[in-house]
């Protein structure tokens, strides 16, 4: 339902690889709610997804880049300002990347090439953009930038591997240059903790489908989708919430402030009953 | 700026005393946003400020009730249900009071009795109005339950006494209730701890002024007004974030996640300087 | 093992009804690390329990209190003070009880008057016995203070009701009364979340079984027992660590920080299985 | 004072410059506690430091090591476990260093090559030791792993730069591996948030004696020590402590706890009267 929440504002829109990607659903929206956008995503991104559908249904240019080479983030906000002519207003982060769970590295025996890169790709390109876009003075005053984030980042999950620690110096950016372009332009940085969401991105991840099922039953309003996501996002770049920033956020039907459920301790009973029926039998 | 975010929707709101309170500008602007609204305070508020003046302003009935009642509670529900003519979508809880402060006891000389009536008056009100809301099934599936709260609940500020720990009751009850209310109705509880506002409900802390300039100093973003509050818990009630539940949402310009700002530090040091001349002289 | 880490040191042990019992754990252990101790309960407890013979065990005295009565307190402080000869070193406060949860009242159906004294067991009664203390200036400089709790004041486990308010409520007296005593006395007070354990006052909260178990799998360590927990309570009652205030520490063997482990989750997994084998049936 | 709290107890500890180092008392009281330790440090720290004085004091072997060097880290735990004839049990790590700092290069101008040394040395360098202590096996069971770290992972101090995002990345390593090596060997892994310490390693920090006045005014029991740090370490290598594991623990006399103390904002007050006075006379 579009309000108009976005009108006149531009923004710049990091990681929608295909209609499953969160910043996919964030570019159809924040278009339908009044915005103009850029799209952007790594070379390889874009022949691997469908981005060039996007950008025609949202009437958007796509400029390719690197996130982590600070040379492509330049010719990508300069190109960006060009199409807007001039500054803009919001930048949405949705990047992460890990070798080392690609490679089915474990957390006690990763590659520390690979958690370079890691750390490079989902959290430092991070700093990277902002750095570039304030140097660069390419966003309006109370602009809004956004990243989207995990419950990783504070609490570990089997599996999530050295995502969790990217994920974690992801946020603490957040807070970092959120002072320093808070005092100085009034630009908002904020990181966004959104429950496991079937995304391409998040496939890798070892045994995802249960543990969405767990999440899901944790939490009160069940697991939050990519539109929901979108809707949220749309919110935090709107004029509303002007004066939140350095904050991550929680988007996650409430499973965050969940210890323990009825209805997943409902499945973890009948669990914990067949374990109990298999040990009785031997 | 009007997006008729709250279009067909219908709310409760408490706590509005005068033009300086939150709940006020919370009124004006979801009546601005198309939404629906009753408005409620306790007899003495009514007779003490202008709500009525704020009623005719909105369109809204003021219904007198008691938040620490359960039985005027309960009649404020129903009356705000056949105002309504059903279910509504949306409560505001802005209500805070502590005798001990009002008194000048301090924390280490609480009256006990005093100290049950800010827990009553400040935390277990909201916990009353949720729970005569949920037996009345007053609520609309996906509705929105926000309170105020304030950094206190986590940091101690002297002077704040037993107001801090009130707040953090409050917070507690947004997430003990926002599980039962969530997985029943989807109906989701957050609470928005706000920076420091120069309300008439915040005049009674000692030594406020200060704490707001230093508060001011330390965030980015300056602290958030009473009208930013409004913006912000508009967006709370809206459609756009109906997976967010559970959450103590800082609004606040950056504050809580500030450990020592430059500006803040300029006249700390300032401070100290003369500190350091003075105690030199002797 | 005893390292005379309490070596001359006297305190006061509250809540130890009988050998499963926290408090009871730490008695026996503060006394073989070389303190002094007196005991203390409510005339009920002592009643129902055995605290007589720990009183034997321990070489120390039992003092009756209600916690919840300022007057007892301050008999209690005074007694204490006069068997040991002057001020002494450490407080535990081990208290809590639920009216609502032992009825059955529901947290959507609290009985306000159960959850009053919910809140003055539990929590109230944590700032009455500092503020006799204080009063009576019955601490030597750089005592200790500790009360226990549980993660439900941070997130919501179903069936915990309004025990979670009251433990959030706890915390946020330890850490406004530990600015006020540390000032003033460095009198230094902290709260231990601790795993659930299963001792007599836990045993009332629904499904603390399955639950336990849920813990026990999800924590990398294990949950830990009441020995444990003691053992960690005297560290905090020992000099070592007389620069730790207002702080909630968890010892849980890692519960808190977890999100999911793999062992937790294979027993969720297991429950899923049988779940759509039996949807499958259908 | 000795309690002889790790008799028996082999540890290895990083980062003793020189004899303000955290790192320097921690081995001091540890040997004093019955411990045996072996020293590291990189070659450049040891040419500018003092740890042979430190080594001759409390008979232990200095084995060099760059800590970003897994070769050296291998052949660091071999020496270690050859000189201790066999496991050990504690492991400290003490060990920041940022170019940007150095360099002078502020948060929004990072050279990002200089940003991964920053990661590099101050926080993987934490999952290295960890990753290589677990593939040689060279811990005890419930062996205790700790780190230093400082509030700048959770808020924004001004001038702490790129070292806030290596302390967040620090702190989610602990957690991250805390669990895999706790599941596995019931080793336990932590980070302490110390209060700021007037080390060589801190000297570089901008405005620091005016930052540490002001945590030292914000914190009931004043600024925490080198000595104080060092006795609490010792508390979480000991056997009371094995069930704490995964958690950030906050050593500093409250600070983190502190929303505004009387005494900070005596201070703050006279800078603001100093700025509203020098205003009036323009």
């Amino acid at each position: 339902m579009s309000y108009n929440l976005l009108k006149g504002k531009k923004g710049l829109i990091f990681g929608a690889l295909n209609e499953h990607s969160i910043a996919w659903k964030v570019a159809l929206q924040a278009v339908e709610q009044g915005a103009q956008i850029v799209l952007t995503n790594t070379p390889v991104s874009i022949r691997m997804g469908t981005i060039d559908q996007l950008a025609e249904q949202t009437g958007a240019v796509v400029i390719p880049a690197d996130a982590t080479s600070v040379a492509d983030l330049e010719k990508l906000f300069d190109g960006a300002m060009e199409h807007f002519g001039g500054k803009f207003d919001f930048v949405l982060h949705s990047i992460g990347m890990s070798p080392n769970v690609r490679k089915g590295r474990t957390y006690d025996d990763l590659d520390y090439d690979f958690l370079t890169k890691t750390l490079d790709i989902s959290a430092i390109s991070f700093h990277k953009m902002i750095q570039v876009a304030r140097q660069k003075d390419a966003l309006n005053e109370w602009g809004s930038i956004v990243a989207l984030s995990y419950i990783a980042a504070q609490r570990t999950l089997y599996g999530y591997n050295d995502m969790a620690d990217a994920k974690a110096l992801l946020e603490s950016i957040a807070r970092s240059f959120g002072y320093i372009y808070g005092r100085e332009k009034h630009v908002r940085i904020n990181t966004v903790s959104q429950s496991p969401t079937p995304t391409t991105a998040g496939s890798g991840v070892l045994g995802l489908n249960d543990l969405m099922d767990f999440a899901d039953r944790m939490s009160p309003l069940g697991n939050a989708t990519a539109e929901d996501c979108a809707n949220y996002v749309l919110t935090l770049f709107s004029d509303l919430t002007r004066k939140v920033t350095m904050q991550n956020l929680f988007h996650d039907g409430g499973f965050s402030s969940m210890g323990m459920s009825r209805r997943a301790m409902q499945l973890y009973g009948k669990g914990l009953e067949l374990e109990y029926r298999d040990i009785s039998k031997h």
